[in-house]
């Protein structure tokens, strides 16, 4: 059942922010996201990247820090609030609902607070960031698939419907959705900025992030990108694509970078914001849900993604499986 | 000197709804809209065109009527608030502060008003639209430059200055601008829907539209249009470009219709939402603000635009030129 | 061992001219090639289509037969010479070298000649054609891949060896090739007309027609050939890519017809010319030979392939297979 | 009139090899061509710049020698013919026909020549060159419009009919041209390597060099150029574009080096090997021979260009001049 859509929320959500992931080896991040991607890096410490879109005037979208463990994490997604007001808002709304919410300082972030979703995914808030430069007009440093700009989450969860009831009532929007047998939530694409997304929920193990992703201007950036990863023999880390996706209607393309994380290079969706217009329903046993031209991702593609650092993981209530690659080859 | 911003406006601007022009010829309009610039003709009448872009949902985004006058004119440009609450609170806050408002019935909209606003253009705010289809995944439908959506107006006004504070108190944000000697307001790059600009200002003699303008999906598209403006033989249409701007970094190709009105192609802006972001300055003298690339406009694409139909033309309170590309030759 | 490249060939192909498929809907082939790849239909009669690329002004490069069997078969690939001298002297050669050659009557060719070259393909000789419209400055009729103009062959032999002697010997030069142990030939890339390559030959049962190939002018095009294919719910019919190979470097994505036919359309190789330079070899078990971002193809692109009518097909020499699809995702 | 074709020449012109300029300042040039236009830089002496395109094996495509002089001149464009054995029968064919040709020790060349042609124009011959490597597969390297190989020159003669005689007699074949009243021959296009030209010659002033040109893959790249000229601020050095030829179909874009030196980027040609395909003709009245979308280009365009080293300027002996931008601006 669709959830009811909250018009007015608490606070204002305003778009996806930044996402923290840990690295073992933060050169190879940075030759990664600097290189392949073509990120530009706005700051380095000996245990810290940070990296922004070549529009972006924000300080940093994506934040690597050094570990010393095994297993790279996702440490936190991160949305804008409006302002600080904001912040003081969703402090409020959100304990009173009973999580738990704590507040931190970032360097270059404004006032921030994190909290854990009631599906298990940790979330940071943040006001503002120190101001970088727009590197939109820098043509000789566009490098890789020439990113623009964060734009969105895809979060794999053990209950679409719990985290897409959440996230509405805070004010996010369902665009389109995939749904199973009878009207049961397999995925939501819910969004704030006025187009299809800016945080997905899917179906799966989780909380884990399945993704984020940035804005590349056209497809030749994205090829770009590509060749460039091959020709760096970088080639292995593709992981999907490239391709369309019937839902949002975005080419795209997977990459996953050194530490296993995955990050979507995509041109941009379709606009969403007359209040008139329903959200598109897909079936989950349609291919063309996923991609236009027929091939399914691989098991990997739906199966692997990054835990978030200290949050258990659960398996998902719904046992619907799309279909995948490895099907699809077996059958042909 | 720049006006402040409200950002809790009377009433909620969304977007760039659609634009009315008048033509002395529907087929030949027909033709060109629908060949070389792609649009989707969702409607036809013996005296009107509407049109929309490939991932439009709404009804229309160009209306065109049939006149039986020699001059064609603008008769509106439109946007879309978000209700019919919206449209309420507009009436009355329009009238309260002096303005001429009138309820209107135009077919497959919502309620609709229109009013003239301070420099004298004909504004239509509009809270929904009859439904039609998205064809962004409607591929072999594609044409020409492959227009997606409406995005943005602009308007000659002899006074910048009163145009941008009026839509400023009205919740339009100042992205970019360009001053003359002093703080004297050039031109004004207004928005609402989180990029660069809904509304642009320059200074000129009007109130006149000087052209409105539908996203592409990338360069490609637009060198597409201007190759079928070409082979379809139409290619004096083409009025500037292919080009960059400087402001708002797109892509752009200006077309002139069959009856003289002006539409823009371009890629896409870069996001304009968080609060602490400055709008930029650019120098009238500085002619990357127009053109990234060296060529300036031509005279013709200063100087002409549609008149809006029953408005009063008047001359440019401010006499700061651009550099043209006529001044531009006879210099090298 | 490298076969010895005669300079000095007994007559002069100059590059790929046409190829003749049967089918068993001539509608469904009409609509596949009109509408997904972008052909121009320069003819049709109830049993045969003539189609042409958008810059050709040949009147055919695919000739599609109407088949009632249950079978369709490619009938034969077609190389031009220079002139109906050429043709004289090549009758002349290839029944000197005990290979049997026939005069064939062909509506809009010139003289035609049909033989069966050492390995069993059948190969059609031709020194002129009828004239048609160059459509290339008709960017209106641009649809689906906007296909230029027929490239290359690629032929699977159960002979690589015996293949590549043949055709150096008559003039092909060994651009790049594929070796497995030792020096064993598994692939050759030969050409005639400038560029990497005209004719392929691959090690496999054969003779069969692996794939002809059009040129794209850019990735954008390839893409929209792609989408095209999916719009038109005929998604199943993309067999491999988008991808680069290595190998001449081309952006290519294999399509299957509506009979299995494979067609390639790529963006075009790099210039061969000087005789200084030197073949590039490739090992069977490098990936980036094939695919320089990493996913190799299924085991339907390598195994499939299109029977020449009547020529009996063997099972091939070597027996070293590249890496699958198949097995690469079974491995991660 | 046309001249006749002479299709078996004393000696093989195969393609344009390299063109040498002069520079009065290095560091400006390398700047220029490295990262606005993105050649190679194979080789850097005090005095001297070896470069070459990205897919180019040859060791340079484009040689600049320092000068003390305040005139930058073109030295010579250069050809490459099969081997040593054609350098011979060039040398004795052109001193037969009573022309000065005299053998150059190049360091990096095979057996060189130069000789002053006909219209006074001064040519190099060249058998062959040091390998480098093809950075074709090194995307990572890619830079502003990603050039892949030298294509073309454009030479401005008094005397296009003398020019085009010589050519042809040498077996240069004539792909498309621009006549005036009757048949007086204005502009020649004339090709050796299977595609529209690989050496032009119009009517103007000279000889003196109009352009050499490097193909791009795509319009993405060549616009790609034109923003990093933008963004490195070296607008102004764009000349004309970007637009499309009517001749040759190309798209294209014109640069000025700092020297004035005109270099094109464009997208490549149709294929032209065909005996039975007919040279194309157009008026030079008509503006869709030079530029389908339109705009004409400027006088600049058409009467500024590269003398030849030692070299005295005749002036043209047709005195039909084609539209300019200048006058079109005025019309209008």
């Amino acid at each position: 059942m669709l959830p009811q859509w909250n018009r007015n929320p608490p606070f204002n959500f305003t778009r996806a922010s930044h996402v923290v992931l840990t690295s073992r080896d933060l050169s190879a991040s940075r030759d990664f996201y600097t290189q392949v991607i073509g990120l530009v890096l706005t700051e380095e410490t000996p245990d810290t990247l940070y990296l922004r879109g070549l529009e972006e005037l924000a300080h940093h979208s994506l934040l690597i820090r050094l570990t010393p463990e095994d297993q790279p994490f996702c440490q936190s997604i991160g949305f804008r609030v409006s302002d600080d007001e904001d912040i003081e808002k969703a402090l409020h709304h959100l304990r009173s609902n009973g999580l738990s919410v704590s507040e931190l300082d970032v360097p270059h972030q404004g006032r921030t607070i994190r909290f854990v979703d009631p599906v298990g995914a940790v979330i940071e808030l943040c006001s503002s960031m120190d101001l970088a430069q727009r590197c939109m007009r820098e043509f000789h440093l566009f490098k890789g698939g020439s990113p623009q700009r964060l734009d969105h989450f895809q979060v794999a969860t053990h209950d679409v419907q719990l985290a897409t009831e959440f996230y509405s009532e805070l004010g996010f929007r369902l665009a389109e959705y995939t749904a199973g047998n009878g009207d049961e939530l397999w995925g939501t694409w819910l969004e704030r900025k006025g187009n299809t997304h800016d945080l997905v929920f899917t179906n799966g193990r989780g909380p884990r992030l399945h993704h984020f992703a940035f804005t590349t201007p056209d497809a030749q950036s994205l090829i770009h990108a590509c060749d460039v990863s091959g020709s760096l023999r970088a080639g292995d880390i593709i992981d999907r694509g490239p391709g369309r996706h019937g839902i949002s209607n975005a080419l795209f393309v997977y990459f996953r970078d050194p530490d296993g994380h995955r990050i979507e290079l995509f041109t941009t969706h379709y606009q969403f914001i007359d209040l008139e217009a329903p959200p598109i329903r897909w079936e989950i046993s349609d291919p063309r849900r996923a991609q236009l031209w027929g091939f399914p991702a691989s098991r990997r593609w739906f199966f692997e993604a990054s835990e978030f650092e200290g949050a258990p993981v659960s398996e998902p209530l719904l046992r619907a499986d799309p279909p995948t690659l490895e099907a699809y080859l077996a059958r042909t």
